[in-house]
């Protein structure tokens, strides 16, 4: 959701842009925060977002506010623009940013920008793009400060001084000869030591880092547990060659969180999606099979009880809500093991009891709405028991299994090393139909064939 | 999902603990990061969680894996000891941490730890006690170094050398004289500037800040946002009372994300549930409850078609694959909307393009099964055109009704200002539901009763 103030500063330019009052939107501008004028930007459509980015001051600004939207979105933008503006703008970006949107853009436009930028910058950029995006070299900042062991307090500071533009140096690493990563130093410690202190002396030899293949998942994890403000990147060789700072992992994990969800829902990967509507429906349409195919199974299974169906019509009344309560009740339980799994919450111990757990719940809530509907039934056949009690124990059965399909699927999956949060959506619901379909007929099978 | 060092850490010692060899057991805890001490003991059960901890070698590494823990697992830990011990575990650590523990003890523990507190401690986690658990107040951590805007450079790395226990001190914030926030500045900043330079000359005045009473969520949003490290929090008469890091707005996404994946589902807004297996089927009740009246008006909506199912009763096989499909379809889209939504993805001018896009993906995706389902249903109705046509037209408008309560849905409670989580599980699955088989039984009467 949008904060009040976006849609205020919103309001405002729509307004200064109805009354043409250009100076104005100028001035609001010089005053906006670029991650505030990215929002800004994002939410106008194409002319009036290039028409605002006009009125930007400098390159500066520019760069800055395209770094900060959206990098998918950015990379669409800047599309429009021609190839000189482009290399201009991403000049300005720190390496990993640029990194980023050229990676977005489409194919021969990041082939013609790489190509025009100057050796430098190319080479720290084509760098960064050698890695995948998903893995600590693609998310890294090749900017960092590294000291030498035998660097002192004062000369510490002095390199801090002529390194303005390094963004977040709050830890400074240091390294041996070999530019090998061998220890770690706050600012804070540099400052409350005396200035002929060399930095062996006060630094931390146990570093928390990383390596450039690390996935982005693990990096995100690693932060967070040891509470730190930005993790090292190494090579194979232990060489110092970039920092992830705490900003890029809160991307990561709301990134992460997002991508759980689309999968649980089985709707991709990705969020913002610029593909077609073709592309679009591509990414979702296995998903949408493996529920289809699981149903026909289902159509398959049920088949043989048509004649059942014919001779007791009523029962076709309570298909629909024996699926729908085992659907729900099952993807509760798999939701969370699901997310218990990927926050760590849930380990492989503990599944036992957690499946025990969830079981006695399934229980309560499986008697408690097979009582229920075992009313609603009775109403329904003229009092006939037989009826009441065939889709009373089914729904009770039916959540019991499904229970058991949503806790033990993600579980499994996840000792085959496949992503749990696959199985939520399509695989448990449409596992769950079937069995509590199939439960339903043979119930109510064996109890009203007995009449 | 559990790291390998993780693994291994939990490996060891069981090994250690099966050979009895305590010695090496405190040699590795003493090694180990408070933070994998944590995840050690949350693995183990209670008998040898308290095992392990009584190997741990004094207050301070038992009150920092205490600290780290899940505060709810903490505190039920802590249950287990006598007041004396949890009030001296408690003394030890950060008032944020203390204050959120003591919130989940049992009643009258809390009330017994805070009447033990020596006055200072008390006061300063009674406070924070008093704020609602996910605002900033809850979150915030009251100590934090705070400067006149007189104090000179020299001045306040003084006050930093005196302070080494305050965590986190990379932002320097400045008050007037009645302690209100009037600037920020960082540690980096003040190291590079003279010593006699004032506070007030090289500060930033325009601080990002917060109301004790803001929601976390709202404060995890400006953190990410503008990128900060931590944010100060003010209280009404804009005197700053304590500071939000960002390592705490890394546990309120994560926790935020778990709340929505938890509150789709309709599995209750906590992962971590120590409640009762009662208590947790009484969380969940309400969600299958809006899925079961739902499905009851289905059942009431499909009476009137009985006679239509005895005479074609091939119909009833086809009930519970309509009704998945566009299940399934429906959850993929307001999955998309409901997290677009909460990462500001989405906003409100772009619902109309949003759901014309995902209507086009639906109607793509509705052709392709409304003719796979079709063909299934010439095949099984030995070749009856109208069979097929009736059951690939009502796939196809089930899946385009389907995607339009989908998008349409978690839009329209946003707007009433409820959180649109609550509405992609069990409210669109049987609003869907329902609307899916009278689209169903409207198409195949019309189709069927022209024979």
């Amino acid at each position: 959701m949008m904060g009040r103030k976006h849609q205020l500063l919103i309001d405002t330019i729509q307004r200064l842009l109805r009354r043409e009052a250009y100076t104005n939107i100028k001035r609001i501008l010089v005053k906006t925060h670029p991650a505030d004028v990215a929002v800004l930007l994002t939410h106008f459509d194409d002319d009036r977002r290039r028409f605002l980015f006009d009125q930007l001051e400098d390159v500066d600004s520019r760069s800055e506010a395209v770094a900060e939207m959206n990098h998918q979105l950015a990379a669409e933008f800047l599309g429009e623009m021609d190839v000189g503006e482009v290399v201009r703008l991403l000049l300005n970006m720190e390496s990993d940013d640029a990194a980023d949107i050229i990676g977005s853009l489409p194919d021969e436009l990041s082939k013609e920008v790489l190509s025009r930028f100057d050796k430098t910058d190319s080479d720290e950029v084509g760098d960064l793009l050698r890695y995948r995006e998903d893995t600590a070299g693609g998310i890294m900042n090749p900017d960092f400060i590294a000291l030498l062991e035998t660097t002192t307090a004062q000369e510490a500071i002095e390199v801090i001084r002529q390194n303005r533009e390094v963004d977040m140096a709050f830890y400074l690493y240091v390294v041996n000869e070999h530019e090998q990563l061998v220890g770690v130093l706050s600012l804070r410690k540099l400052v409350l030591v005396s200035p002929d202190t060399i930095l062996k002396d006060i630094m931390e030899p146990n570093v928390v880092s990383v390596r450039t293949e690390t996935d982005q998942e693990e990096v995100s994890r690693l932060v967070a547990r040891y509470d730190l403000l930005a993790i090292p990147v190494t090579d194979g060789n232990n060489i110092l060659v970039g920092i992830v700072t705490v900003d890029d992992v809160i991307d990561v994990i709301k990134e992460e969180a997002t991508e759980d969800m689309l999968k649980m829902a089985g709707a991709g990967d990705v969020l913002v999606n610029t593909d077609s509507v073709s592309g679009s429906a591509k990414a979702r349409f296995p998903w949408l099979l493996v529920g289809f195919l699981g149903e026909l199974v289902g159509v398959a299974l049920i088949t043989p009880f048509l004649g059942q169906l014919q001779t007791h019509h009523l029962l076709a009344l309570f298909m629909p809500i024996i699926m729908a309560m085992g659907g729900n009740v099952g993807t509760q339980s798999a939701t969370i093991i699901v997310r218990g799994l990927a926050t760590g919450h849930v380990n492989r111990e503990m599944v036992f009891p957690l499946f025990w757990r969830e079981f006695r719940v399934a229980l309560v809530l499986g008697l408690t709405y097979g009582t229920l509907i075992g009313g609603v039934s009775f109403y329904l056949s003229d009092y006939s028991i037989h009826y009441a009690l065939a889709v009373s124990i089914s729904m009770t059965l039916a959540m019991l299994i499904a229970v058991t399909v949503g806790t033990l699927l993600p579980i499994i999956l996840e000792r085959l090393r496949i992503d749990p949060a696959v199985s939520t959506g399509p695989f448990v619901t449409s596992a769950v139909d079937v069995l509590g379909l199939l439960t339903y007929f043979l119930v109510s099978g064996a109890l009203l064939n007995t009449l």
